[in-house]
C-alpha cells in the first residue's frame, strides 16, 4: 500500500429537520439542518471496499429524526447528545462531529409563524472523541450596518495605493462568528442563555464602537463577547467589509452629503481574526 | 427586411442603492434594488447599431441615483417618478417599466441597523406609457407556515396516484404577491398605508383560514387583501408548496404523532392563482 | 362570491430525472427538470377546498417518472406526450403547460460522464389545450463573449448621461433564448436536428456580428436562428449586458491597450427583443 | 488588554480579471477570481484602528490588475508572484496567501468564446511567509457520474439502519480536490502539464474504479493522482455523494431495472479525505 489514507471523515450533510412542539394549543416551532461527519478506523473501506465498520450516511440520518422525538432543547445540547451516541454505540468510530445551523421562526398565531430572521442562522458545532466534548457555537449571516461612526485613514501607501481617506463612511457587513465554550455541566438553559447574551453583545458592541477599522470593530466585538459570557473562551471573527459608494452627483449639479450610496457586491474587504482571554 | 422587431426593450437591472437620511441624529436607511427597462422608436438601434435614440442604460442608473438625492418616498413613488421622467424627457422612449425591491432593516441604535426580514422583499413595478401610470406592488419571499388546520383530502386518483389522503399537515410556502391598484393621486402615505394593511391581511388570511387546499388558501389570502385595502383590484398570488414529510419513525419503535417532520426541497407543489373583485 | 377567481393553474415543479438508457454496454445518459402546470374546472378547491376535480401534483410527479419507463426522446416530445395525457386523460383539466430543461454530460467512457455545459441548459414548453400543441424551445444561461468587433457611441446623451464612447470594447452575455415551432408531425428526430441548426445559427452570428449595440447583436442573432430553421417563427432573446471595465493603469505608470478589465456583476444591462418573420 | 488578538488575516475577496491577450488576430482570453488574505503586525489597528502598517484591501485589488499587464502565466505562477509581492514590498506583512480559482472558456472564433466547464473550476492557493512559498492546487465542483460498476452493501447495522443493500447503483459527485506541490523551480509549462495530467488522472480514476464504496473510488482517486505527478504530494478531497433513487415504478404495473432514477438534493452524503505518500 504505498499510497496511505490521511485524515477523513465521513456523514450525511443537509438533514433538514423540524420539529413541531403540541404540548399545548400553542404549538413550538424548530427548523434545523444537521450535517455529521465521523472518523474511525476506516482504512478497510478505503483501501478494499469491505465496509463492515461503516455506518451508512442513511443511517446517520435516521438518527437524527429519531433522537428528535422527544425534543430537541439547545442545538448545542441535541449536537453533544448525537456526536456521543455515534462514538459510544458504534466500535468502529472514535470521533464525531455534528454541526447544527437553526433558522428562527416568529410565531404570528398559535400554530402560525412567519421566518423574521434576515437569513441569520445560530449554529453550534460538537465534537465528541470518546472522551471529552468540545463545542463552539455562534451565528452566521447576521447582516449589521453602521451609517455613521466610522473612519479610515492613515492606512500604508505605496505605487498601487488610489484609496481616499474618509472621515465619515457606511460600515456594513454579514456577521459569521464562532466562539468556544468551556462549562462544567452545561444544559440546554445554559446553552441559550449564553448564545443570548453573546448574540446581545455582538450587535451592541457594533452598534456602540466608534470604528477607525473594520480591524478595530473586530476586536471590540470580541472583546465584548468574551466580557458577556465568561464561559466563552475564544471568538472567531470573519467580517466582509460590504463596500458602499458615495455616489458622485456633483457631475450632476447636486451635492451628496453622505446621503446616496451604490452598494458594491464584488470584490469585497474580507477581514477575520480570533478574540482570546489573555493567558494568565 | 425580411425579419422585424417584435416587442423589446433595454434597461438596467440591479441597480443597487442606499440612501441615508441625515435630518436628525437618528438616521434613517433606505435599502433598494432598482431595474429599469425603456421601450420606444428602437428599430435603428437593432436594425443598423444606429444609437441616435438610445439613451444608455449608464444614464439611467445615474437618473435612479441622481433622483434619490432628495428623498426616496414610497417606493411607488419613486418608481413613478423615475418611469414619467424617462418618458416625459426622451423624445424616443414611448413606454418606461420601473421594478423596485426594498430590503427592510431593522433600527438597533441611532445610526445602527439589522436586516431582521427573512429575505422578504416588497415590491412595485410601475409602467409610465405617456398617459397613465399603472401600478403593481406586492412581497415576495415571504416565508409563513402553519403547523396544523391543514387537511388534503378527497382528491383526484388515477392509475398513478400513490399519495395518501391527509388530515393534518403543515402547510409551508414562500409566498409571492402581486396588486394592482387603482388609486386618485396616491401619495407616499397612501401606498405605504396601503402596503401595510395588505400584508397585514395576508398574514391573518393564512394564520386564520382552515385549509382544506392550498388552493383555498389562495383564494382566502386574496379575497383578504381585496377586502382590506379598497383601492386594490386584483391579486395575483404564486405560493409553493413546501412539503414537510412527517418521518417514519415506528421502524424505530417510536411513535410520530404529528412532530418529526423531513423538510422537502425538489420537488415541491406551485399553486398559482388571480383573485378579483366581480366584475359589476 | 364576492371575489372571483382569475387565472390558475397549479402543479409540480423540480423533478429532477435522470434516465440511464442501458441498450448496450454503452449507456445513454439523460438528466432533466420538469416542470407542470394544470388548469381548469378548479373553481370549487379554491372556493370551498372541494378537491374532486384536484389531480395531486404528487401524481403529476409520478406521471413523470412513469411515461420516461421506455424512453425520452427529445425534451419536446416528452413534455407534449405529458401535456396531452394530463388533458386527455383528467377530465377537469383542460389545459397542460409542461416546462422541461435538460443538462448536457459528456461522455469520458462507456458508463460514465462529466458535466461539460458551463450551466447552460436546453429548455422547452409545451402547451395543450385539448385542441392544439404549441411548443417553444431555447436554450438558458448559455455564456457568449466577444474580445473585440463591438463598439457603442452615438447615444442620445441627457444631462445625466456621462459615459463615454467606445470603439473597442468586450462583450459578453448570458444568453437565454426561446423561439416558437411551427411543424408539421414533429418527431425527435426534427426537435433535435432544429435544435442543433438554432444553436449552431447563433453562436456563429454572436461570433460574427461586427456589433455597434448588443440590441444589433441581438436582431442579427435571431434573423440567423429564423434564416437556419424555417419552422421557427419567432425568436424572444434577453440578453444580459455583462459589463467589462477596463482597468485604469495609468495611475501606475502603466498603459492598458485593450487587455486588463474588472468584471463587472451588478448592475448589469439587460436587452430584451423578439425577432419574427415579416408577415405576408 | 485582557482581551488578545490571535490569529488574523484580512485581503481582497472576489477580484474578477479577465484579461485578453492580443499579441495576434487569435486572441487569448483568461477568467480568474482572485483572493488575498495579509497577515502581520497588525495589533495596532485592531486595538486602536492605528491603520500604519495596514496596506488597503483596495489597493491589494489594484495590485492585482497591475500584474496582469504583462500577463498571467498559470495561475500558480500569478498567486505565487502576488503573495511574495505582498511580504517583501510591505514590512508590515510577514504572510501572504493568495487563492485564484480560473474559469475555462472555449474558442468558438479568433475573438469569441464560450463558457463549457461545467461550473467547474481550476483552483490554486499560494502561502508565502518571507522564506518559502507553498503551493496547493486542485479543482472545485467537477461534475461526474457513473450509471453502473458501483455497489454498497456488507456495512454495518445497528437500530436505525433501513438502507438495503445495494449490488448497482448510480454513482455521482461534485468532485473539489487539493493536491500540495513539491516542486524545484516550477514555472508556468511545469504547473499547466502537473495540472491537464492530475485532472486527467482523476477523470480516469473515477471512470476506470469498480467502486464498492465513494471511500474506495476517493483511495483510487488519490492514488491515481499521485502515481501521475510526482511532485504531488498530498491528495484532499471532498467527494458529496449525490444520492439517486430509484423510482418505484411497480406501482404502476412496470418494472425499473436501472432505468428511471430520482436524482436527490438534500440530505447528501459527504465523503473526505487525504492520500498521501508513505513516509519513507
Amino acid at each position: 500500500m504505498p499510497f496511505t489514507m490521511g485524515p477523513n471523515s465521513y456523514g450525511k450533510s443537509g438533514v433538514r429537520l423540524v420539529r413541531v412542539g403540541r404540548e399545548s394549543a400553542r404549538h413550538e416551532l424548530r427548523d434545523l439542518a444537521v450535517h455529521t461527519a465521523l472518523s474511525g478506523d476506516l482504512d478497510a473501506t478505503h483501501y478494499t471496499g469491505d465496509n463492515t465498520g461503516v455506518l451508512p450516511t442513511d443511517t446517520q440520518k435516521n438518527t437524527v429524526y429519531a433522537f428528535a422525538r422527544d425534543g430537541i432543547g439547545a442545538i448545542e445540547a441535541f449536537a453533544e447528545r448525537l456526536a456521543r451516541h455515534f462514538v459510544d454505540a458504534t466500535p468502529s468510530i472514535t470521533t464525531a462531529r455534528v454541526r447544527i445551523e437553526e433558522h428562527a421562526w416568529t410565531r404570528i398565531g398559535d400554530h402560525s409563524f412567519t421566518r423574521g430572521d434576515g437569513g441569520e442562522l445560530r449554529t453550534t458545532e460538537a465534537v465528541y472523541d470518546g472522551r471529552a466534548a468540545r463545542t463552539a457555537s455562534g451565528v452566521r449571516d447576521l447582516l449589521l450596518l453602521n451609517t455613521t461612526d466610522s473612519e479610515f485613514h492613515g492606512f500604508l501607501a505605496d505605487e498601487y495605493t488610489t484609496l481616499a481617506e474618509t472621515r465619515d463612511r457606511i460600515l456594513a457587513t454579514a456577521v459569521t462568528a464562532t466562539w468556544d465554550y468551556q462549562a462544567e455541566d452545561p444544559d440546554t438553559a445554559f446553552w441559550d442563555h449564553a448564545f443570548t447574551r453573546a448574540r446581545g453583545a455582538l450587535l451592541a458592541a457594533f452598534a456602540d464602537t466608534y470604528s477607525l477599522s473594520l480591524q478595530q470593530t473586530l476586536h471590540a466585538v470580541g472583546e465584548r463577547i468574551l466580557k458577556a459570557v465568561p464561559e466563552i473562551t475564544e471568538v472567531r471573527l470573519s467580517l466582509p467589509n460590504r463596500h458602499h459608494y458615495l455616489f458622485d452627483l456633483e457631475r450632476f449639479g447636486l451635492d451628496n452629503p453622505g446621503v446616496v450610496f451604490q452598494a458594491g457586491d464584488l470584490p469585497y474587504g474580507l477581514i477575520e481574526g480570533t478574540v482570546r482571554r489573555e493567558a494568565a
